[in-house]
């Protein structure tokens, strides 16, 4: 069987600042914060079963350490290792708890800069007594956090100076499937939405309009349980003075969307609820042209901003 | 590669009326009518990328008549037959199109009588130019059709006369996996909640408490968009006349629940909402005993009531 | 005792195109018409009592013509005519029936041009047996209609080149209460929020920017269920092609917002949830300086536009 | 001008154990504590703006001290305690701050044994900055608070050995007006919906089907914001091992509920969401049948139990 990915596992960020930055992901956002080392902090959404999904480390400035993908066997992260290493890829192993909760991973560049990581195994995190839930099927109670908080990792967005070719690196090496995709009036690509899982958009690589700015990530999306939370979600960024970049549905993907920045980094968080799911192994994929629709949202819209470097 | 399931894909019931059902699905749940031949009726929810999730043939009496899976190539439906017949199964194929919009396919029954279909390819709905949405990402435009209308097929929930070995079977043979049990206070199996996808509870296979009866089906589960949804559609039922047989939360999947019933037949649709998703390759199914709570229900509760024998 | 308003009852809107503007309010908006004579259907929504809250009359060109507003009791209609007449202010009886359902009612001019009605009497909807809800505090059933129709009128904005003069006088010889104000920067009142029935925001004086513009209506606001059901909204506008001019969260009233306009008259919808309801008899009205807040919108944004005109 | 009441204000709950019952009250149910005295702890929902709307008292044994009703103009209460005391009612007169946060007040019993409370001067909240919110029309800011907290106080539900002579005498001398009225198949009144504020039902006055019981009150309803949020707030109950005596949607006002108890004292909260406002002055009271539904619950249900006595 050949090599695949099973899903977006997380996302390591750097910040300059930790305890300003943890203002943002935990005080506002409202993510768990699951254990911490010396620089780093580890976060999970509400509904996740894996040790974490963010992590935030601090650095000198902010950026964007690696986007973590899990394996659906054990043996994947060697057998890509293998792969990439024969491709010339320059692949780093990492020891197993180096990323704490992790086992032995991989991580190295893919095109045209992004730092991905591989990974199998990872701890499932148990709860203090106090904090356990009363069902099996949820590891901490949620009512004592933030009403807004995140549910589950959803997807990354990426911006590269040529997106095109980074998709199809990923879909042709990775094995990521294409689940939309949106050209320009010009016939460029503007954007690919892939999935590693095949069940949903779990990565968007989008053009950085500007050819040569460096790789870079847009946000991190994090589920939530419905339409109506978005609005709480807005509550209360607003009430801790979190800006907002940007609130309504796309059109790709049909997601609802709230975005939230942290001042300290410029690393953004999306809320995010509905779109579809796709399950359907015959699945062809959405071909979206510039002029389909007058807004590539649907409702609402976005403030222009910059994504944060690796 | 070994022949994998992708995901449910549809169910097919009978009933002594079709108008009579029609009533329910259509009018009353809102399911919308793809096409019609001498005595069967196809139907989809509305977030759906297939000709059917459901179908409804006129017979005698109510009942069942198969359980419909997609299978993750076009090969493996082959590859199950062999496979099958090897072990002794009575294997039936299905030519494209005896079930409207579907290729070859084959049906068989698995412990203790349940029909099953495999099959691969089926035809993607291609709806009329007024029904079109102007999202290349959604089929039909949906703002016509019932508030409360189902999006996508979700599970179903078959009752057996030994439930525990019904469920090794399919997860042996079909490559079904588990993602959570239920065992009572005597230590029997009540409950085993299996998927195909990999991703969510697709079939939960349940202990009939009267051993002798035959195998059935209890209810085929639909997402709705949240939980205020499913108040909605207990109000169009109500409205509609359309009896209730259950309202509130599961604890097993934390899916939120309503069940309505077609009395006609007895078939009932559960509009659900929430749970979780498994996109996890390290999964460990949940573990329930009969005392971890007081109710098989977090919340609300259920009316007994019989399922739909094949 | 002195006369009073009960509520904000209904509006009278003008077109030069019936079926076109039908097709904004009642296909898209999903209103629902309970009676229409030779140039007026008369429109109600889902969740009220009385026989229409909205009419639309065929004219040469777009227009309004006239606010309507339910006394308190049947003889304060008379006690108003005379209290406006003796201040020189040309009051014109409306007979009853000459507006459908109604009875006799007063019209005249409030400052700066606006043209109010003031009526007591109004018929209950007598809905045919087919469309009667199974609940008795329910008129007509809601299942077969568009899942965003409006539930009961909230509020009109109005327009006034000197508004707060306006407001002033509605609440010196109206009886209305004022709830919020908002002054700008240079210490004139931008907006003033006025309730007739004493428990919410029924009227918003806002000021002209352009101090020359005739007095005019920006907005009919009608509530919806819940903040999910402002996207479910927004989908049914963008499915049928209307322009959807403002979605978010108000900062004054905290009531969320979707604006839709119909093209053929410039009238606009807001689809409107939340805000606080004020019973409170010892209410401080809520006064608001431009600097207290980024901008006037808590969540999302409005696209400029004009309002029409009497 | 007659007096009148203006609205329900607070209700006065006495309890053996005052941390017990905050257990329920603030840990579980959410609401924010805003001043405590010797033996008394003042509570509010998240979007009121007096000073408490329910208050616990340390006392020998489970109790309701009072129902609390704010008059619509501060010469009112002066003007009943002359009415009552006419009637040959017993008024005692409560000097300001006696309840904190309260002007001068009267307490007198209603038939058949309920004790009501007059008042209409109440301090505003005045919250610390860091709970105060950034908006103008809200107090303190909800983020840090539990997300099912309750917004604001909506209804009582009492239970009286005759209901219906209860109902009138609240008529006849307090002012209080029918919204709905319940009868059963003997034509004996089961339940009548009063108004204090005319918009709403804020005091549902039912029949005690033990009719030697003493009058007791059985729930306190405050709002929410949504029907998703009962969901959310029954899990939020679940997970505090609250136990919940119901939940579904009332045919009677339409109001869709949750039922949680304090297990220390009995007394009860419901989260209520929907139902309708009567703004209208020409209100028809509804008038149910015991035969008009097959249940007195349009969706789910209750759990019989009792109210707790003054």
């Amino acid at each position: 069987m050949a090599p695949e990915l099973a899903r977006l596992g997380h996302i390591a960020l750097e910040t300059p600042d930790l305890a300003d930055s943890m203002e943002f992901f935990h005080d506002a956002v409202g993510m768990e914060e699951v254990e911490r080392t010396a620089d780093t902090v580890y976060l999970r959404a509400m509904d996740e079963f894996a040790h974490h999904s963010l992590s935030l480390t601090e650095r000198d400035s902010a950026g964007v350490a690696h986007i973590g993908w899990q394996t659906a066997e054990p043996e994947h992260v060697e057998q890509y290792a293998e792969r990439l290493t024969d491709m010339g890829v320059d692949v780093r192993w990492v020891a197993e708890d180096e990323e704490r909760g992790q086992g032995d991973a991989i991580r190295f560049e893919v095109p045209h800069g992004h730092t991905f990581e591989l990974y199998f195994e990872m701890e499932k995190p148990d709860p203090p007594a106090e904090r356990r839930s009363r069902l099996r099927n949820r590891t901490y109670s949620p009512t004592t956090t933030n009403p807004v908080a995140p549910r589950q990792i959803d997807h990354v967005q990426i911006w590269d100076p040529n997106a095109r070719d980074c998709a199809e690196w990923l879909q042709e090496h990775l094995d990521f499937e294409m689940h939309e995709r949106y050209n320009l009036e010009d016939g460029s690509r503007w954007g690919t939405f892939l999935s590693a899982s095949g069940t949903k958009i779990e990565a968007a690589v989008i053009q950085n309009e500007s050819g040569q700015a460096p790789p870079a990530v847009h946000h991190t999306a994090y589920t939530v349980d419905g339409g109506a939370d978005l609005f709480e979600a807005g509550d209360a960024m607003k009430e801790h003075k979190v800006p907002i970049d940007g609130f309504g549905q796309h059109s790709i993907s049909r997601g609802k969307f709230l975005y939230a920045r942290d001042t300290t980094t410029g690393h953004r968080i999306e809320f995010n609820d509905g779109g579809y799911l796709v399950f359907d192994p015959d699945w062809d994929p959405i071909e979206w042209e510039e002029t389909d629709l007058d807004d590539r949202q649907w409702l609402g819209g976005l403030t222009p901003g910059n994504a944060v470097h690796y």
